[in-house]
């Protein structure tokens, strides 16, 4: 924020000896004064909105300031100004600057929450979105799309912002590039704090997209620079890049579970950007490289587990002559200058060759083309623990040349590669993670490629001129701000409000009245401790916050009777309900279900965690609808008996990607006499770059399951993509199937003990509906 | 030329008073001498070749140069120095100059007779070719592929050069942008004078190509201005811009029976151009739209008949998510301030629709994408005669926007069209055939579109500011030379050479070995008359010059009795040979051929006209051989009997859109126990952009023919586009089809008369191979 105001004090200053600075200040109370004050406004004009929350406002902000004299339409307080309800804002004209909003508490009635255009023909330029919020702003369920920021027209800029929290359809900033308005448009995204999105489920979920297929011709020329993106997990893209010439600099991904793509169009410049992972993670991404022309220099991963479109860096397989929508080859890009720490398999080369599915595959959704003009150099790769495939080529990489590249593998083999040097040396630390190789490599000679004198600085801007230096790094950062250091990104005024955390309690009840008023007293993290032996339960329990319930003793259940009418929870999941259950007796009378979300208005999703628990004679034990989805469904140490459906988690059968849970684990539990469904989990449509959901079955025993199960199936996986059977006892199941595991993808099994239960088979492809 | 010493002039004079300008003057006398110079070379250097003929030599061009300093290779008279035989020149450095080579009687060895390289990653930089010639430099068969100046690097330059008489397979000119160091390339072709290129009957001869659609996402800014392009005729795309942000300005396509097509890539500037037709001609085109962003204004058309792919202004339809190699959907693409005057249908939109053919083509084939945010503003039709349908739309034009355009129909009514104003005005000559509405249509309001200020000039450079006014020009050129003024395009030296035009004779021959040494000494353009009554020939007569053969009574015949071997014609036709045979009687004795192309090294083409002959007793009439090409066959009021063969020219099977004619027409003749290939003319592999060829058969006779004829087919015009058989007769021919039309293509018949001869059908899709 004070960067902002220190850069506009010095244009007022610039022109201070020609022109007056006249603010005029216009306080505003209701969106009446508001319009009224936007339709009279002129060049220079202040319009001040005044404290409090504006519920159900949909703003048009339509006037024309001028460079000297933007414009302004501010909150009184920053922050203090909460748009609230059905409301959005869309900007038309020029140089308009928009100051201190909190959108929450709200959804958006139109395809945006903030629109930099109100028509194709009527859009912003020069215009921007500053030191505002907007969170959980959600479409009632997720299947209805918007985005959160629109950009069109040309430079237009958001920055210091904080957005989070977005869980319906559609990416949560994206740059409009159809119309000749939008092209070229200098859009600058920078200094926002971009803070958590959860999975969503299926695609459709990125961060920040740039253009689409259809208009990746288009010359953007967009930056996106000095923003912190934490847990960015909505898909496998973080950042979707599809247009041209756009840069991508100095960004931090922190665990976010997803990559930077250049999905489509040509020529993007990835400079100086930082990727931290996890060591529990495959999820964390780094940079994922489609097409022509771009360059990946200074760039920093560390720690990174992301395998094949995960990977660090995966530098993609083309369709040949590729449609427009699909796979562009890689030709002409560079990567150099780049390190790598701490990474497992960060370089892959050819992802997403498919050339073993062509005869069930059509011709144009066959990734054979190989990149080709490509170099590698001059980059690091650094690991404490040796790690046995640095590099994975996953099909040819004589289109590839690799030049003086170095890496410490700690002595561990690896398959050759030219141009990939074995050195033993020792590193320095630079700033947090961020490391460089000491002196012992000073003298290493770098490749110099064609124009590889415009990688004229290191990740810190320190000069390379005079500190030739493989990887990322030559120095230590020289008055320069950590990366890692939060408080640079977003609006000022968000971490102060965002700190305001309650403490936690436990709340221990001993009867179904202080049980119901727990649930409903209680604020997001606390306990309910049980201290009665059983209660009997007659409307569903509502979870929409984070609890934990739990028997007051370790060593003896308390019982739940549920006892709500037929076809209803015990447990409602509502949107960001997270139940812990441990040490309950759960019991129905057969017709209800143990668990299920919302029908409907699922904005946001659920967690469920069983622990210790017996779970008997339910209708389900889950049902999840369509259009719900949970993150992390756990069931460990449990007994589930006498039901008539298990975990079904298979509406989503529009055959889109989309699926209802992310991770499912069952680990150390019983199944015994459930009939069907005893677990359901379905994603259907081929989308090679959806890579959910996962489902772990350990450790369990099913024992007379699946007398009524479809087809015969005992677990039915049909398209979730990872899959992991081990250790489990199948007794007595009157089935054809345990599993019909898909060989093309990461489904595996191993160790199962099968008596009386049909098998596990394996089909190496699956008949899906292609989604292109 | 004069302008480039004026340009080099004012750089000598910037720099002069730093540096002395220093000419060192090596000449050289050979190839080894010319090594040695260009080894030795020293910014400044200026390399002297000695007048005369180099005869096979491969000159490499290695060497750095300036921008102060260039190093120059020269002929040490312009034009004088010779470059025959196998040749070639190749660049790399920086800052070179070629001046005033004439590259003649020979051929390149390799891909190329001046190539801007000499490797992937060594390429010439600033340097040009200037003030040179390239003519007839053919390869020896159509199918051996070269380019004449292939350019690679950047900001090179090929101007004021005379570039005419490629035949074989490859554009002209190429702009090669594979590799980071080809891009942003900002080379220019400006001054130059293409003289004709004739057809080749198929693919790839294109005057100029700009790329590829493998690198068809690459920025070229490549600058096409102030050419002359004279009678480029070897292909449907004159121009093929395959690559990004290229201009093409002021460029006269003089009867040039092809288009400027933006084939891939996008947005390309095309301003101020001439497109100049022929009332006798549907061959030439104008310009072809596809992609995204074009800006087509201040273009000029004058007397253009050419339709659909070759239509003034053919905007066409894309395939949805387009191969890379197929054609992109047209949007964003303003065409404004344009003139058409005395087009036929000169606004084409939806060119190349066949959602009709969905059936039998594989989807993406489909041209069913419409153009999308296409604006059509200012722009003026003005018709001498009114035209029935100005506006032909071959699929919706829902997505295109007309605005403020003017046609004077002379009051002839034609279907409606909103944005396109019907007026009465009259016009005014500013140059030559530049016509510009009067000043009855000075206050006509016109549209102002997204940057339409940018359009600030006319097609003369006048401005627009204070005058405005729809169509090209606005105003009378100012200082500005005709742009029909040929002697501003090509070499200086090039039009004083080309006027040694010799007169042409009439040589009598009476008897055998008269015939022969005239047929020896003849010239190009002369007449051999035939005095005696007969000539008993025992070897082919080989025609490789225009020559004309004629009885000296013209009410008797003389007669040529061929006794050669068999399998040899009387009339061999090589390359550039044009036979025109009148009031002859030509027998054989039934194993010969009468007429028959060379068997090898066609590296030209041949034309044939037989004029009131007789011709009998021949194994074939015409035997066009693998790789041979006619541009034109006519047969009129000639009598052909008792041959085992008529007219075959059928031998390009390999279906890659190539055949071995242009046009073929038969008028007023008479086939008599003709017995199988009547006549077979063939083209093979879908393409839709190859559009010929040509048969005209009228007026004939056709009896006792196509006893032994394949498939029972007496005229057999297999993947032909473009069929007229009109007021025939069929009379006793023991075939099952006369003739088998393709429906989709312009095959058509009329007033025939079928006895006994089976029938004429249509087959709406013909079977073919898909080339892409």
């Amino acid at each position: 924020m004070k960067k902002y105001f220190l850069l506009l004090n010095s244009v007022f200053l610039l022109i201070s000896c020609n022109e007056k600075s006249t603010s005029n200040a216009i306080t505003v109370n209701d969106i009446i004064e508001l319009n009224s004050a936007i339709s009279n406004a002129k060049p220079g004009d202040d319009i001040v909105m005044a404290n409090g929350d504006w519920k159900d406002v949909n703003i048009k902000f339509v006037a024309y300031g001028n460079e000297q004299k933007p414009i302004t339409l501010r909150a009184e307080t920053p922050g203090e100004v909460r748009i609230t309800g059905t409301s959005d804002l869309k900007l038309a004209g020029e140089y308009l600057i928009v100051n201190g909003l909190h959108f929450t508490n709200g959804s958006s009635p139109s395809s945006a929450v903030i629109d930099f255009g109100i028509s194709q023909d009527s859009v912003a330029n020069h215009s921007k979105i500053t030191n505002s919020a907007i969170i959980d702003f959600n479409k009632a369920q997720r299947n209805q799309t918007d985005l959160w920021v629109l950009f069109k027209g040309r430079h237009n800029e958001l920055d210091h912002c904080y957005i989070a929290g977005k869980s319906n359809r559609g990416p949560t900033v994206r740059i409009d590039l159809a119309g000749n308005n939008s092209i070229k448009n200098y859009h600058k995204i920078i200094n926002n704090y971009f803070g958590p999105r959860p999975p969503k489920g299926g695609p459709s979920a990125e961060t920040i997209q740039l253009g689409n297929s259809f208009t990746s011709m288009a010359p953007s020329y967009t930056l996106v620079a000095n923003n912190y993106f934490e847990h960015c997990n909505g898909e496998v893209e973080v950042i979707s890049s599809k247009s041209n010439f756009n840069e991508f600099r100095n960004n931090v991904f922190y665990k976010s579970e997803g990559s930077l793509v250049t999905r489509h169009g040509n020529y993007c410049m990835i400079d100086g950007n930082i990727f931290i992972g996890d060591v529990d993670s495959e999820q964390i991404g780094g940079i994922r490289l489609i097409g022509t022309g771009h360059w990946v220099t200074n760039n920093y991963f560390y720690n990174l587990k992301g395998q094949t479109f995960r990977s660090p860096l995966a530098v993609m397989n083309g369709i040949p002559k590729s449609p427009l929508n699909r796979y562009l080859q890689v030709t002409d890009v560079v990567v150099a200058n780049n390190s790598w720490v701490n990474c497992v398999s960060p370089w892959q080369f050819g992802v997403g060759s498919n050339t073993d599915q062509k005869d069930i595959l059509p011709k144009s959704e066959i990734r054979s083309a190989t990149p080709i003009r490509t170099i590698v150099a001059n980059n690091l790769i650094y690991n404490d623990k040796g790690d046995k495939q640095p590099i994975i080529t996953h099909d040819s990489v004589d289109g590839v040349s690799f030049k003086s590249n170095v890496i410490n593998n700690q002595g561990m083999k690896f398959k050759d590669l030219d141009g990939l040097t074995q050195k033993d040396f020792g590193t320095t630390v630079t700033d947090g993670v961020i490391l460089m190789p000491n002196s012992s490599l000073s003298d290493f000679e770098l490749y110099n490629g064609f124009e590889f004198d415009q990688i004229k600085a290191d990740l810190f801007g320190n000069s390379r001129t005079d500190n030739t230096m493989v990887g990322a790094v030559v120095g230590k950062p020289v008055n320069k701000k950590d990366m890692m250091d939060i408080s640079q990104y977003g609006p000022d005024w968000y971490a102060n409000t965002a700190s305001k955390n309650e403490m936690n309690k436990t709340h221990s009840v001993s009867n179904v009245a202080e049980f119901t008023s727990a649930i409903s007293d209680a604020i997001s993290g606390d306990t309910i401790v049980l201290s009665a032996e059983r209660y009997d339960i007659n409307s569903s329990i509502k979870i929409n916050k984070a609890i934990t319930i739990l028997a007051a003793k370790t060593d003896a259940k308390a019982t739940i009777q549920y006892k709500g009418a037929a076809k209803t929870p015990a447990f409602e999941m509502n949107p960001k309900g997270q139940l812990t259950l441990k040490n309950v007796q759960l019991i129905g009378d057969n017709e209800q279900y143990a668990f299920a979300s919302l029908k409907n208005n699922m904005s946001s999703l659920y967690n469920l965690t069983v622990l210790d628990c017996e779970i008997s004679n339910f209708d389900y034990v889950l049902k999840a609808y369509k259009l719900s989805f949970s993150e992390n469904i756990t069931f460990k140490s449990t007994q589930i008996k006498n039901c008539a459906n298990g975990l079904d988690l298979s509406e989503e059968t529009d055959d889109k990607g989309e699926y209802n849970a992310e991770n499912i684990t069952i680990d150390n539990c019983l199944f015994d006499s459930v009939a069907s469904n005893v677990v359901d989990y379905y994603r259907g449509g081929y989308d090679e770059s959806t890579i959910g959901g996962n489902l772990i079955v350990t450790n369990s025993t099913f024992t007379n399951c699946g007398a009524k199960a479809e087809e015969g199936l005992l677990l039915n996986t049909y398209g979730i993509i990872n899959v992991n059977l081990a250790n489990n006892k199948f007794l007595n199941n009157n089935v054809q199937l345990v599993a019909r595991l898909w060989g093309a993808k990461n489904n595996k099994a191993s160790d199962n003990e099968i008596t009386k239960s049909g098998k596990i088979i394996v089909e190496e492809n699956l008949p899906l509906k292609l989604m292109y």
